[in-house]
């Protein structure tokens, strides 16, 4: 169903419950709307009042002389159903309903929204705003802007349009979707993508239950040339408290929140104020091709502070090659200044101002770093010495006209000192991005950099569904071998003449395991170093213990320089099949060094997996080990990313540890857990649409009417 | 030498260089002095001008009736010498000196210093202000308060001023020591000990050379009920040679600034703005006693992300107890509002303002928390409807009027959506810290409860000074068996005989080292495992290869469930002996979880070091393994330090790894490494004061005078 352009541009509106007391949402929407009374008709409606901010008021929607394009409710909540009932027979479709608390009515008016074909905004929302179509149906002003806010919490969109006010940062649209009856956050970023005006999107969500839609939505908007800043909730155990959600697995939700973003071009902030100060970057320019960053500052302690913030916050100052440093050095003869990264001035910028163009300028063509920040005075020259007014305004509408368009151009940020000055007006002017702190100018610029990529295409080839393994171990090393996983030789026996026979075949040490236990060490299911004169004991005393069943003897892997990791992948409730790799063996839980990404994944996102590890020099050979064998554990990263998009009968599957030498990965010990009987049923239509994320499946809405 | 009161309240100033040209520092300390001088004498100097700003000007110093009790030079580089030989020989003992670049004329002027028992603050200073007694000697005006500002880079200082005034927050006393030629910042440190007006003190340092008599300074300053805040550079590759280049000084390792930071109750920040956040928290409210913080929002949505933001800041958002639940939910009626921390009054708030106080006194009141942090609309509500604005003035009033002496208070932090509304500043004219940011308010929460502690007293026992060992393992056995610390049974051989009877003495496995080489595993010096058949050709083998020698021969420790860790003691080049313990074994420098303390520590600081560790849960027994015996490994921490404190003669002590178990700890690899001879000799009367780090010691004296 497409956005209906009532929620853009109606042709009319009327605010139900519109009054004079500014206390009141009626007020705020009145007054509003009214604003946009010379692009289209308004009604005012309220059952007791003849005038409204004088206009003449109509008792009921039903009064009016013919139906508005959209109806704003502000009205109690017991009269929310009773307004709406009229209003659909008098023929509207489009409703935005302040009115909150309806309780029990909301599924009624669901049914009622459904069965008319009509759709709703709220209830609970903060209204709406649309700088080009001159539509304010919201609480406050909004200084009109490039940046599009959608939120499920109100007060946090207010929140964000007010800080980006104070610094300059407009607003194009600002959609508080409320409780998402009926319209959802995810409906308006998919009518932000075709907006000229919108050139950033702020979205707020507490869940996301459209997961895949949305993640679609976000990458959609990426193409388009817009970037996505997205604010959510759950890092703590309060907010998670407080959103009434939880996930008790090894990926936090919020991992799989980060994997989306990446997948779709977009990028997790944790504040309003990181998105705002994010957003005013993007508003003067585009992301930096890279995370080198040169700082150029007057002072030594300040560009020292930036070094360590700009490292702090993901960014790396490399220091200048010889030829550079050598060019610098010839301009700033002063004998105190510093030329490696950063540069410091050391004074010399107030003996010439124009030195502050030249380094930047030179720093910029030498292709040696991807953006650069200036740090310090530079804003307050002219303010604390009239005399150097001119000359401070110069240099800014220098730096002012480099170009920004073309592909060399390298993103300047600025933070200076004041916070205020006609010069730090005059940067902003020139649209260069100016902070008053060297955190949020150097905070900002990490984030912005963490877009420069483009939204992940999905991989090309996806494998045919598989059959889901039946329960144990033997089948999940099936399954597993099936996909090109290479595992241990091994055999399958059942007393001990078979388990003597298979010691036979195969060389030791070796591994005993009871297929049918799933945490085999917890429950002394699995023994290791299994020699000749030993096994026999072994396999009789667990025999003895855990009773006849199917036991799997397999070759210990004993090769020498092997690391080890785990590959995990997980059907996600919210954004479908994600994959997961990390430090393995008895201490991943400890070290927590894992990286989640949607799946599949192809090989360059494996890869990219990896050289996010902490651990990742594990790989490259640790304490003069030879390094160890990438392709196979790429190879093995890809296939099980592949194996939980297309096999939608899965809900997990576990490789841990899989063991990775200088010549191939060997996974010795697995797990395959297939999804409960009746969320397969749901989910049996995902089969056609086989890359699980890209699509809207049954499944996520019927887990949407779940959560809601 | 005591700190002169010259540069506190001089009798008398003469600012040298005198000018009415706005864009030189002449002007600006001169208007600075003038306006001190109705409680001061005041003399202009300037060569050519017979008058300047309206006053007589004399052409020298010495033209001057009587010698001014404190000289401030701005003069050109070249003049500062005549100019201070010049006030010396009139009887000036006290110089500012705003010039820099005094090149090769730095050593004559520190010499004539010398000679003439003068103090000199700078050069390159950027001046010194002190509101209590109206001396103001620097670019720029200052707001009077109670921050006071030490930094070795004059423009840090002022940026600090500068966002401290923005926000509300006034300086005591501004010293900016430049190059501490002569006056330190330590000595301006230890002068404001006994400063009546100064609360909290801001200082800026690139080298620490001064570090033992800086961490006594900070140490007193806490005692006297002030708090210490501590900005440095070091962080980043850049920032370590933008000192090199700019003090020509090495940064200190940051571990260790902030160890001495904790031992002396000081905290370390970051930023500019991080430091006047923290300080305006500091200036309201004594920190918080322990981590525990309420979230009071009037939207999920900022509870949520103040949550979130909580837990990244290191605060803890505990769920509230039944009970306390139970009282809240009485208060707020609300179907809609959570009471279970973050608390959400989900628009209660707007119906009855109170309900701001009463939740919050209800939750300060109930000992759940130890900080409470409201979050969103208050100080917005007054400014969009005015009818609600004396309802939240009597509120901000009730909450203005919360005790805040007494030993239960809970300091409480206000964000608001509002920047500067008047009620933020009716907030602000109770001292109640009011940030524009969910950001700044818990950064500066979180880093003021980091203050909650007291300095760390010295330890009274230290152990007499231990000969320093021979080099090889078995004299670092020996030394550290003395100390207490267990290892393996051994013997030492030096041949195929002497390693026979030894094997048979002990119990296998064995391991087998080469006494002499440091490094064993890179040079194949070391081999586990030694059964009775292997162990004699693995001796022949290492001999052949490695020559004649000592060799050690050891038990192998095959305990179950033991912890590889390691402890460290290392003599630091600014803050005398620290120690560090960390986990351990071959993947201890890829995880790098250490935790570093000034030596000697107690058992209580070492306990607290182990509590840091990430890998923690290790030492309680990890996946149903027995927990570790923790007091030996204490023991062992504490040991160390305070080998490493008394024994003036060493550099360096590693033991890794140590391993511990459910009982007992053993080390079973160390190196200890005496100090270079010529160090030694400097460092020899270092043994009288042998708590290292509490006293100065000629040794310190000394590499400052190399550094500068």
């Amino acid at each position: 169903m497409s956005f209906p352009q009532a929620f853009v541009d109606p042709s009319s509106v009327a605010v139900v419950g519109a009054t004079e007391d500014r206390a009141k949402w009626g007020y705020w929407l009145a007054t509003g709307a009214l604003a946009g009374a010379d692009r289209r008709q308004v009604w005012l409606v309220n059952r007791r009042a003849a005038q409204v901010l004088g206009q003449s008021c109509r008792p009921t929607v039903d009064d009016l002389p013919q139906a508005p394009d959209l109806v704003a409710l502000c009205v109690p909540s017991r009269d929310v159903l009773p307004v709406v009932r009229d209003a659909l027979a008098k023929g509207c479709r489009a409703f935005l309903s302040i009115t909150a608390g309806l309780g029990a009515d909301e599924a009624e008016l669901a049914a009622l929204l459904r069965e008319s074909d009509a759709r709703l905004i709220g209830p609970n929302s903060l209204g709406l705003f649309n700088a080009a179509t001159e539509l304010r149906l919201a609480w406050g002003n909004f200084t009109p802007g490039r940046l599009a806010i959608v939120s499920q919490s109100g007060q946090l969109g207010s929140e964000i349009a007010g800080l980006g006010a104070r610094a300059g940062l407009g607003v194009s649209r600002f959609y508080s979707v409320g409780n998402q009856l009926d319209v959802g956050a995810v409906d308006v970023l998919e009518s932000l993508v075709s907006d000229e005006h919108t050139g950033t999107v702020a979205l707020y969500l507490e869940s996301f239950a459209d997961g895949a839609r949305i993640v679609t939505a976000l990458g959609a908007l990426r193409r388009a040339g817009k970037h996505a800043l997205v604010l959510t909730t759950g890092a703590s155990e309060g907010s998670r408290l407080l959103a009434r959600s939880h996930t008790g697995s090894m990926t936090s939700a919020l991992d799989v929140v980060d994997a989306a973003c990446r997948a779709a071009g977009a990028l997790r902030v944790a504040t309003p104020r990181e998105l705002v100060d994010a957003a005013r970057v993007l508003d003067a320019t585009a992301p930096p091709g890279g995370r080198r960053v040169a700082i150029i500052s007057d002072s030594g302690g300040q560009g020292g502070i930036a070094a360590d913030i700009a490292g702090d916050r993901g960014l790396r100052t490399p220091v200048f090659t010889e030829p550079l440093q050598a060019r610098l050095r010839d301009l700033l003869s002063n004998a105190a200044a510093a030329v490696s990264n950063p540069v410091d001035l050391a004074g010399a910028g107030e003996a010439d101002l124009q030195l502050y163009a030249r380094v930047t300028e030179l720093v910029a063509a030498s292709g040696e770093v991807d953006s650069i920040v200036l740090s310090g005075y530079l804003g307050c020259y002219g303010e604390d010495s009239p005399s150097l007014k001119d000359a401070e305004s110069a240099v800014i509408d220098r730096l002012g006209r480099r170009p920004r368009t073309d592909a060399s151009h390298v993103p300047l940020i600025v933070h200076s000192m004041s916070a205020a000055s006609p010069a730090v007006a005059r940067l902003r002017e020139h649209r260069v991005p100016v902070f008053d702190t060297i955190d949020a100018a150097l905070g900002a610029l990490g984030h912005v950099t963490r877009l420069g990529g483009q939204p992940r295409p999905a991989p090309l080839t996806v494998r045919t569904e598989a059959a889901v393994p039946a329960p144990g171990y033997w089948a999940a090393r099936t399954f597993l071998t099936a996909l090109g996983i290479a595992m241990p030789e091994a055999r399958r026996v059942t007393d001990a003449a078979g388990f003597a026979a298979a010691c036979a075949s195969l060389r030791p040490p070796l591994v005993l395991k009871a297929d049918w236990i799933a945490h085999k060490s917890e429950h002394q299911a699995v023994r290791t170093g299994l020699g000749p004169d030993t096994a026999a004991a072994v396999f009789r005393e667990m025999y003895e213990r855990l009773g006849p069943g199917e036991y799997v003897v397999e070759e210990q892997d004993t090769r020498p320089g092997v690391v080890e990791l785990l590959i995990g992948a997980r059907r996600d409730r919210d954004f479908g099949p994600t994959v997961t790799v990390g430090h393995g063996g008895v201490l991943a839980e400890l070290w927590h060094d894992v990286c989640v990404e949607l799946a599949p994944v192809d090989r360059r996102t494996a890869a990219g997996m990896l050289d996010r590890l902490r651990s990742r020099r594990l790989l490259d050979g640790w304490r003069g080990q030879p390094a160890v064998d990438l392709d196979a554990l790429i190879d093995a990263v890809v296939a099980v990313s592949e194996a939980i998009a297309a096999t939608t009968g899965l809900a997990d599957i576990e490789v841990n540890p899989i063991r990775v030498g200088p010549e191939g990965a060997l996974a010795v010990e697995a797990l395959v857990i297939p999804r409960a009987e009746d969320v397969v049923a749901q989910a049996a239509c995902e089969a056609t649409g086989v890359n699980g994320h890209r699509e809207t499946t049954e499944e996520q809405e019927a887990s949407r009417e779940h959560v809601h």
